[in-house]
């Protein structure tokens, strides 16, 4: 006991809490999009009130991927965390301006209903995801440099293959974000995209949780 | 310890943060739902106020029977979880759409309240519970074929005996899809059949609870 | 083992996702009751928008009251828990029922700002309160007389002294729906009363801290 | 386990339900924040909307500094409690009470944006985070003067400084709320002192983190 204090100066803290306050944040954030799908006040028909709901498609739309985004987010966070022995003061703060990006989606996501056919909302909302997904490189590439917080299992090398698969969703957010103004589908497939290919081969799986402990 | 971690890639992850996630996800919808019962802002009198009150009781009912939906699921899910050892990727990612589809409820719960006696609301309401029950079945069904996953005490008949029982809030939700424009009651009725079904009988409590160590 | 698993379905399930969930649901109401505090948005001048803020004592007024409400229910939620061994499927649903009508708190919150110096507001508090502990209370009943539930050390008489003590809140809420229409500071004192006298003697700390192993 | 009972009326209680409560509150304040982030529905063109989300740049600024504030009081919550032992009755309501002032927060940073260039919204944000870090130091306090529940090698000397460190913010937070209706940058200023050095040394760090057992 006496040896563990210490050394324990330069060991890290227990990552549950910063675990429970994100999973908070994210399961509020989720959850508060569907507040953005409203239908007009003035419908007189069933018919009327079918059409409005049809006509809500890009809202629903928007609210699906912004949803898939954030999930997404979620299950990165959820093995990024598990790859880790514990966090610090540097990783806490970096996990603040992660949760501060993420928390703006639902403007972005909300505007997409306000304003149909804009351009402006998507790249909006390319733009929030970009910086979500930068900052979440951000804390993947602050946890490499400090190897003391990595599990020791994890390898230098898996370390920086899941360093560069988490490059991965801010170059195509960027694209994303290019692309809006001159051409929405392709945009939208891009946002899309990112969850897809994180659904078909989380980043870091094999880097933590192969070897996690139960 | 060694040994541990050469067969740990078979081996589940551990499921509190997914437990943790829905457990605020499910908290979030729950709470939210009551944003949705307003009264009007131009009454003069307390007679006015208090009919008002009595007014909204299509609105009032609508919360009810959202709230037990949401609580039905809150139960059924933390039993679900603990007849398993721990999670995988795919069900994760299921578990997500579980998710959807119950972050979608204060929507159309809102729609009673914004539409009284209109039957679009209520085909809605039916409608996303039964895409929360059909998911719901789904993650069951996928944690049943993936055997590996469920906690080794249950048999194979007990999760095919839970399996079936996942299976009756779908087929009933799907009724009161096509009940819900030709006999409004009779939908109403079906929806609170289920959470009172799940309260006499809460489906895999046996194959769980019985067994679970505590 | 065996042994355990054998005797295991007459043992209590572990509460903590019921706990989680709780607080879940808890934070969330306690946290939205602030949503309803608005100022109009046709003032011009600071002297006037100081005045909008005075001018919403009330609400202001409301809004402590209701925090200190649902606090002092988490309070005696976390007490009340920590005196149980576990839980069972009864349990669960009959804290379902006590977080059902703990969630409607924010709407005659809400009320009372929208209506200020009517009654009708008060009267739907208190009776919202009313319903809250009457549902708190037969949390506890239920507790007392499944005896299995609570743990070894606590002996009945401690238990049925909680039961007695979680009859007060009822019976003094009781008084205040009673009282509102008529006496508006009556109502209030009494809904100030309850959570200062939690405040100043929790019913069942020392049925369970006393006793409850760290 | 007969000595453990009888020594524990004067044992502390576990603080993880008090955590998790508060990481709930804390989350859902920090995420409602930007619900407050709104643009008008009646822009016509793509350059309108564009003008219009620059137009709301204060708006964005008063969600960033209200997002760094509640972030940092986490962050300080963390620590404080990573510095405990356990909880008391005492500690409980003095949490709530901390946690009724940072649940104020939307209020005002709304107000920001309901009413740019106004000095009272600026007041009462600045008003706000005095009242809550107040309540924190309190708290602080409160745990400094009951020995007791500090972790046994937390020496009084390091729980002094720790609280002569909490009293800094309000000290800040106090100048704020006098400079707001004279100099509004002043006032922006010091609340963005706050967080950035809050984040450059975390008060109570050393007290906590480097003797907390893992």
């Amino acid at each position: 006991m006496a040896k563990r204090r210490a050394i324990f100066r330069t060991e890290p803290l227990p990552s549950s809490r910063v675990e429970a306050f994100s999973d908070g944040v994210l399961a509020v954030v989720i959850t508060l999009l569907v507040l953005e799908i409203k239908l007009p006040s003035d419908l007189r028909t069933e018919a009327a009130l079918w059409k409005a709901v049809f006509h809500i498609a890009p809202v629903l739309a928007a609210w699906v991927v912004s949803f898939a985004f954030v999930l997404t987010f979620w299950v990165s966070h959820h093995y990024f965390f598990a790859s880790l022995k514990g966090t610090d003061r540097g990783l806490l703060w970096l996990n603040g301006f992660f949760l501060l990006n993420i928390t703006m989606v639902p403007f972005p996501t909300g505007l997409v209903g306000q304003y149909p056919g804009f351009a402006a909302p998507l790249t909006l909302l390319s733009g929030v995801m970009l910086l979500a997904s930068l900052s979440f490189a951000l804390m993947r590439l602050y946890a490499t440099l400090h190897g003391r917080l990595l599990r020791d299992h994890i390898t230098a090398r898996a370390a920086r293959l899941a360093m560069i698969q988490s490059a991965i969703a801010p170059a195509l957010y960027a694209c994303a974000v290019g692309l809006s103004s001159v051409n929405t589908l392709g945009a939208i497939v891009i946002q899309l995209l990112v969850p897809l290919i994180f659904f078909l081969r989380t980043p870091s799986h094999h880097a933590s949780a192969e070897n996690r402990p139960p």
